[in-house]
């Protein structure tokens, strides 16, 4: 019994079940003492800016990463060591020839561990994820905090269940002619090879976490490479993981940080790198089908991203659905993989109990409740964040010129005013009624708080048109309102038939976007939004492999 | 409970354990009725020569297979139902839209009676083996037969246990801030899409049912893509399981044959055919190789070939050492991916308990034990068969004479008379002493009843040498003979680091080639010889996937 046995049960439990688990405080704490830590948590965040995250890795030089904080934007100055990829690929390999011959039980409690420190340094981290990502300290603490950490959990449950399912001996008997044959064998579980982590600008911790730790529960080395602008959380991660095998005497290049620059990106050469084995994604649809295509002999887990459509055709009340829609077009400035982009309309109204509501009314409630937290800078603030990268707003700024000519423009996105940071790079989100034929404007994905209404024919129509969209783009979250029970299975049945998850009238305190670890399958894998699931078997099974040794059986 | 639940209850625990199972008679039957049976098998498999299969999907034309006996060189001159790669691929996607929806329990239940139809045709089938590989009847009955069946019966037990545990629905329930939030899930399987399962010439049942299985209980349609001169065992396959399917109810197409010529070859069409989703191969490493790195978006599970390495260091008793190495050199012709070949000896000796023995008189033991069955024609039909290609005879003639300027051919490979086809192309084992800086010649596979002893200075370097050819080339199955714990451990953590699976001292009755459902976990998936592994959660886990519908919860 190791000190993280229950949760690892619980957790186990809990993937079976799909039942919601999570051994952590579901937000930051507002008591005195919390505030206190969190004030020192910040204080350690400050100590970095300017100088330099010390890891415990090759380092043949360092490099000021391209981090600025979108609530400041005043760039962090923090140096990070660097490599080469062969260097980083020899330590890693160097590091395998131990950390695999770690017992795989124990090498699951050591992530357990890691985690652990991860959520000492909750609030610390949460700065750092904030003044890189653009969100909020509270999203930070925890969409990117609690949650991702539960994510992780739920990777190391999976890894070990399937660890655990391999059999470590066996004797095999039977005859042959008349004479018996009796043989004993042993079955040792192999790593794959070195990992490659690729993580993403906006919200690196959630796919990191889960990443990271099937491949190290599995006994597979990691690099992780962390988006130009967006590395500290994940040099904190490197850091919290290296202390753990550190204090265990075991090597720190087990988990390594290779960190690049927007002009010198590596994510390319450390994939194409002869030592590479396993690849784990997150980011841009079309770099990610360049990675499954071209990662052999490695394989590759990807989360990309996909057109989140919203299929309006009745509801029970259109204030609770307005209001869920807007929150999710406003949470993080839609900067999530979960964010819905398109509202597909009736033309001819929304069904309720009281009565149609005309289409542009639908989407004129839809705008208030934007307007009710977006113009109201406080709660903007909480729900809607910063921008984590300039060029958000660009293409936002351009795509919403070219849509102007094609739709109509109801709400349009607009920076507020932060109230804590005045610099802040922020904006609002923005509406644009369209047609269907304006397609190539709203089917595929547009990153950012932009969204489209599209006017439909009819309740079948605006299904026919969000299917498609999907089928073709792929999609991470997608939602459906009826009140009509054959509406709704026939909803359900085109989705399933794209290869698509979907939630039916979603509405009240949960926000759309949330995904909850241990029972929410994140991605079907059937579609351009990504061929990996957190957390299936499948983002296991191919990580580790069985080699046996067989010799005849000794009485 | 279904008329299969038992068998598939004693297969699932026997892949736990990974203990002896099976549900089948491990030998062709030798009493008049079992006779009788084999004979009335044999007139059927007479009947289709010259004459037709039919099976019961689009056919727009008809297609005479190149097969050929390879124990009459009579054309067997069977024509199969041809289309091209669209119909196919539509037919394929129609049958699916059925075939996934059957409950996966179902599908599952359907595929075991798949397996029993093919076991109440086992002597028909064994027949058709038998022309059309060159195995001798009784390898087609059982290494063919029920041991390939075995396998299947294997992969559909992963099946099952991998569907059975993601949970078809759970309510979850946590509270946001104070309000209670509750909601029902359900969880799909969902089929990655059609399967193309591409079959070799001289062994194709032993792959083709674990793949033709995995595929279907996960849902996916499959069209089977035999050897262009081996295609009539796949084609009663296919028929089997368009009987299943029919009498059933649901579509035939759900299984299909897409047979070739070797003038034009289809299979990398279906590969890159845009609803291609999971390809299974086995044949050559280069081809595996290429439809690794290029079946994207589908995914492959490749079983190719590698370098099988026997180090000899020391012997309790050489005599029934040499005995199972010639048995390995000669089953078959060496026509199996477990055919040992490549002896590494030390110059210095192998040690006995009786003092060391010169590698040369090893060498020549191991001749001894050859020539005992392959200049007996009545034992050499037994153990070695026929040869499937004309081109394997060539490759090893020109190889032979390449080696001999090289080495000392020790024993050279002649036809053998068979004694009841005095037409069969028959070849025995070829044996050639050669020294490791010869390694271009033997550091790779060649394919067929060719071998090497390579003269290593000592027992630790012949291990360096065979573990280096492993860890270049992959290796299927390898061998270790010491009688020195010490050796032993080295050896096995040797081939264990290059990623190979290795057997210490077998000896005895059971074949060194002989690989056990349910409890041998064959190939290692880290090497050129193969991704995939019979039958491991891997081989299972990426062909379906799970999409999930949310809602709130009904009380």
């Amino acid at each position: 019994m190791t000190r993280h046995d229950h949760v690892l049960e619980q957790a186990v439990q809990a993937c079976r079940t799909r039942e919601h688990f999570s051994p952590f405080a579901d937000r930051p704490g507002k008591d005195e003492a919390s505030q206190a830590a969190i004030a020192s948590a910040k204080a350690t965040f400050e100590s970095y800016l300017g100088g330099r995250v010390e890891l415990d890795q090759p380092a043949s030089d360092e490099l000021k990463a391209a981090e600025t904080s979108p609530f400041t934007l005043a760039p962090l100055d923090i140096a990070y060591p660097v490599s080469d990829p062969d260097t980083l690929f020899a330590a890693a390999d160097d590091a395998m020839a131990v950390w695999a011959k770690v017992e795989p039980e124990r090498r699951v409690d050591l992530c357990l561990e890691m985690v652990w420190r991860l959520y000492d340094r909750w609030y610390e981290i949460a700065h750092a994820n904030q003044h890189t990502t653009g969100q909020s300290f509270s999203m930070s603490c925890v969409g990117s905090g609690v949650n991702a950490l539960d994510r992780g959990i739920e990777a190391i449950a999976y890894a070990a269940e399937a660890m655990a399912r391999v059999p470590r001996s066996g004797r095999w008997e039977r005859p042959f002619g008349r004479t018996p044959v009796a043989l004993d064998k042993r079955f040792h579980l192999l790593p794959r090879g070195p990992a490659v982590v690729i993580t993403c600008a906006s919200f690196p911790t959630w796919n990191a976490y889960p990443a990271l730790f099937a491949n190290l529960a599995t006994g597979n080395p990691v690099l992780v490479k962390p988006h130009p602008t967006s590395v500290l959380t994940m040099a904190l991660m490197v850091q919290t993981a290296q202390e753990v095998l550190a204090e265990e005497g075991l090597p720190s290049a087990t988990v390594q940080l290779a960190v690049d620059t927007p002009q010198q990106p590596v994510a390319k050469e450390l994939i194409a790198h002869p030592r590479c084995r396993i690849v784990d994604f997150t980011g841009s649809p079309e770099f990610g089908s360049w990675i499954e295509a071209n990662a052999h002999p490695a394989i590759a887990f990807t989360e990309t991203a996909g057109v989140n459509t919203v299929v309006l055709e009745s509801v029970e009340d259109l204030d609770p659905v307005a209001s869920a829609i807007a929150t999710s077009l406003g949470l993080f400035s839609a900067q999530m993989c979960t964010s819905v982009q398109n509202l597909y309309l009736p033309s001819t109204g929304v069904r309720t109990p009281d009565g149609v509501i005309a289409p542009d009314d639908v989407v004129d409630r839809i705008v208030a409740a934007v307007d009710a937290t977006a113009t109201m800078p406080s709660r903007a603030a909480g729900l809607l964040g910063a921008v984590q990268s300039p060029a958000t707003g660009d293409l936002v700024g351009q795509l919403t010129s070219s849509v102007a000519s094609r739709g109509r423009v109801v709400r349009a996105g607009e920076p507020y005013e932060h109230p804590e940071y005045p610099e802040a790079r922020t904006l609002t989100p923005s509406i644009t009624v369209l047609d269907p034929d304006d397609r190539e404007l709203f089917g595929q994905e547009r990153f950012g708080p932009i969204s489209f209404a599209v006017r439909c024919a009819d309740g079948q129509d605006a299904l026919t048109h969000a299917v498609r969209d999907v089928a073709d783009r792929g999609s991470i979250a997608s939602h459906v309102y009826s009140t009509d029970p054959r509406y709704q299975k026939r909803a359900t049945a085109a989705y399933l038939d794209a290869g698509a998850s979907v939630s039916l009238n979603l509405t009240g305190p949960m926000p759309l976007n949330f995904a909850a670890a241990y029972s929410d399958y994140h991605v079907t894998g059937l579609s351009p939004a990504g061929n990996a699931c957190l957390t299936d078997e499948a983002f296991i099974a191919g990580r580790f492999r069985v080699a046996q040794v067989r010799e005849p059986a000794q009485q």
